[in-house]
């Protein structure tokens, strides 16, 4: 029957929508990769009656474990571990040993902050101590402690900090209590596979196809999704399932050669990292300003291949720093193939590289014209040693929309460029 | 007493982790603005039982509107509408005039795929114009239509992608079911205070003092949250409760009168834009690798005072772009004030610019060292006037966390170098 869990994430600011909720995503993944189905996530402010509501939800949804997020803090409005002791029907009791750590801490945190008063911000802390009785205390990562709650459902109460909770995990899933409780999970696969300019109801008309020629269909559960401009075919089945998804995989390659360019999970990002080792790339951006070396650099270990980038906004810039001839510019406009192959060019030479991505685009909301609406973006990729791509697309959405289109965009020219030899 | 909803969010994909919800913190923002109270965020993935489960949850919780995302595309894991008719009693017809207008948007999208079967694509979306029997048809923004369900609870269907979902939201609140599931809402205030450099469990000391010297405290609904490095102060009440909210920030102002940077909303990316307007800004940067550009450029307009920046990953990139001695470099490190004051002196030159940023640091995992561990990060803005500011600073977390911190940091230190006269 394997094991189920829920996840119940707390915050005022969350469920307000003032910070996006990253826990209940990333810990929803490990559940996934551990074989555990998850039920429900649930989202609700700081208020004692609508945690309780959301537990009772989840333990009613049938769940063996209950994971949640955030409450954990010194101020007032957090009460997470109060509510899940009555949840769990157990006392709140005041772990010294545990204030003493907690107090060492703070002790350290308070030197970066000369003008904090350390009594106030350790009567303030005091709460963080109070922990239900017979839980298994999760040390802190920040200042706030985590517990593990054994039950039916066992409870696991996490810091709302992702850094935190991330880090506090391993230890979480390590407890005897936790382990008991998702002992009858069943082991999954889950695979990936990614595709760059299909539409979402063409790869549906593929899958409809494939339902009829895949024997084994209905023992792989397909979920597809649009992100970032690329669509996202994520395949979970059991072992036994595997020659069912080996023939899935052979019928959406056969329809989408060109544009299935991952079947290992690797995103574009992984795939351009390993195609520059050994490179020295350069940027040269006008309407994504930077996202593009941002994320080029996203990763540890980019500064071997990296060498660095223009953003170029004004047109001054573009001559003054990459050597765009401004006849070009006045001739066929700043967002043109020519202006890109310029840029492209020129950050080859400043930077001193080898690979270069050039884009130049109008993202709106002004600037557009009849012939050159907004969203239409110019992309180039140059090779010193000669190979080459340039584009110009017109890219649907708002300002937020076309900068990070374009920056997936870059990203797959850059690597078809560097796929060729 | 008032207008309670619960967002019912579906999209295994969004359960599962692999794309973060940006819908129900959205809406969630929109009910608070409306003076709707917001019971419960439920995240549940493409299966109808679940649906049914959160939706059933919402309306236990007594909410008056629920609203739901996703599920709306064509693919068969597309299934809200579906669950949404059974839980509401209604049977699911053809609605033929909507399948023509989906089809005539079809037509139009398609021509950016020349590849693609138009009556493929049509099969696949046929399941769109399929809606409950009397309910209100929300026009496509995308492909998708939304509906309006009336029934207690009412029940709003708004398609998974964000910009979609923003652009159908005004029709959706001007229905008449609506406005009629909301008419009993209460009228509040909501107001935002920010501050930087304070540690959360100070301010919780400072707060805990307001309870005390605050005639009405108990009328504030006070949330408080970490992000992007700094503490947001968002307080909500009903009109009487003015006189106790304009206490509050004096006392808050009085306790925190350096840190306290923003009493109207303004975030410090909305106030730096507003000091630069009629300037020339640049930026140099180093670990932070065009986020701050990006930052500078994120809203619309901002090319009237952004004129470019410069990415210097590596040591010959700062020389080369930025003429940045490399005997400094030798000498100090390229993570030095030294050096970061060569980065934005170059920025002015190269760019010809008034105004300039540099940030140069480590942002791990590796670089560290003993005397400049892992988060050292040196900041420098300049004014060609005179007007100069230099730091460094040392920055907790991981690399994710130094780069973003650092953009903040930047911003705080543009600003007040802005702000002197």
């Amino acid at each position: 029957m394997g094991t189920r869990a829920g996840i119940v994430v707390t915050g005022t600011e969350v469920l307000t929508g003032r910070i996006a909720d990253r826990n209940g995503p990333w810990l929803a993944d490990r559940l996934l990769e551990l074989g555990i189905e998850l039920a429900h996530i649930t989202i609700c402010g700081d208020r004692p009656e609508d945690i309780a509501a959301a537990l009772r939800f989840q333990a009613d949804a049938g769940v063996d474990v209950i994971l949640t997020t955030g409450g954990l803090g010194p101020t007032a409005d957090d009460m997470t571990v109060a509510v899940v002791a009555e949840f769990s029907g157990r006392e709140l009791v005041l772990d010294v040993e545990l204030e003493h750590r907690i107090a060492a801490i703070l002790r350290r945190l308070m030197e970066r902050y000369p003008g904090a008063d350390f009594d106030a911000v350790m009567a303030a802390n005091r709460k963080q101590a109070l922990v239900p009785a017979g839980a298994t205390v999760l040390e802190p990562v920040g200042t706030a402690p985590g517990v593990v709650v054994a039950g039916a459902p066992t409870v696991v109460v996490l810091p709302g900090p992702p850094r935190e909770l991330q880090a506090m995990w391993p230890a979480a899933l390590a407890t005897h209590t936790v382990q008991q409780a998702i002992a009858a999970r069943t082991q999954y696969r889950q695979e990936t596979l990614r595709m760059f300019g299909v539409p979402e109801s063409e790869l549906a008309d593929t899958l409809r196809l494939a339902e009829s020629r895949v024997p084994g269909f209905d023992r792989l559960e397909i979920t597809t999704c649009l992100r970032r401009g690329e669509l996202e075919i994520v395949t979970r089945y059991e072992p036994a399932a595997e020659p069912s998804y080996r023939a899935l995989t052979e019928v959406l390659s056969e329809h989408h050669r060109r544009e299935l360019y991952s079947t290992d999970g690797a995103t574009v990002d992984d795939q351009v990292a390993a195609l520059l080792a050994g490179r020295r790339v350069a940027t040269a951006e006008s309407c994504t300003a930077g996202l593009v070396a941002a994320r080029l650099t996203d990763r540890p270990g980019s500064s071997a291949y990296v060498t660095g980038g223009a953003v170029v906004y004004s047109n001054e810039a573009k001559s003054a720093v990459l050597g765009v001839d401004p006849a070009l510019i006045a001739e066929h406009g700043a967002v043109s193939e020519p202006v890109a192959e310029a840029m492209a060019a020129g950050a080859l030479r400043r930077f001193d590289a080898d690979t270069a991505v050039a884009i130049t685009g109008i993202a709106g909301p002004g600037g557009g014209t009849d012939e050159k609406p907004v969203g239409t973006v110019c992309f180039s990729v140059q090779r010193t040693d000669g190979a080459t791509r340039t584009e110009m697309l017109l890219l649907p959405g708002g300002r937020a929309d076309i900068r990070e289109r374009s920056s997936t965009v870059a990203m797959h020219l850059l690597r078809s460029v560097l796929l060729e030899t």
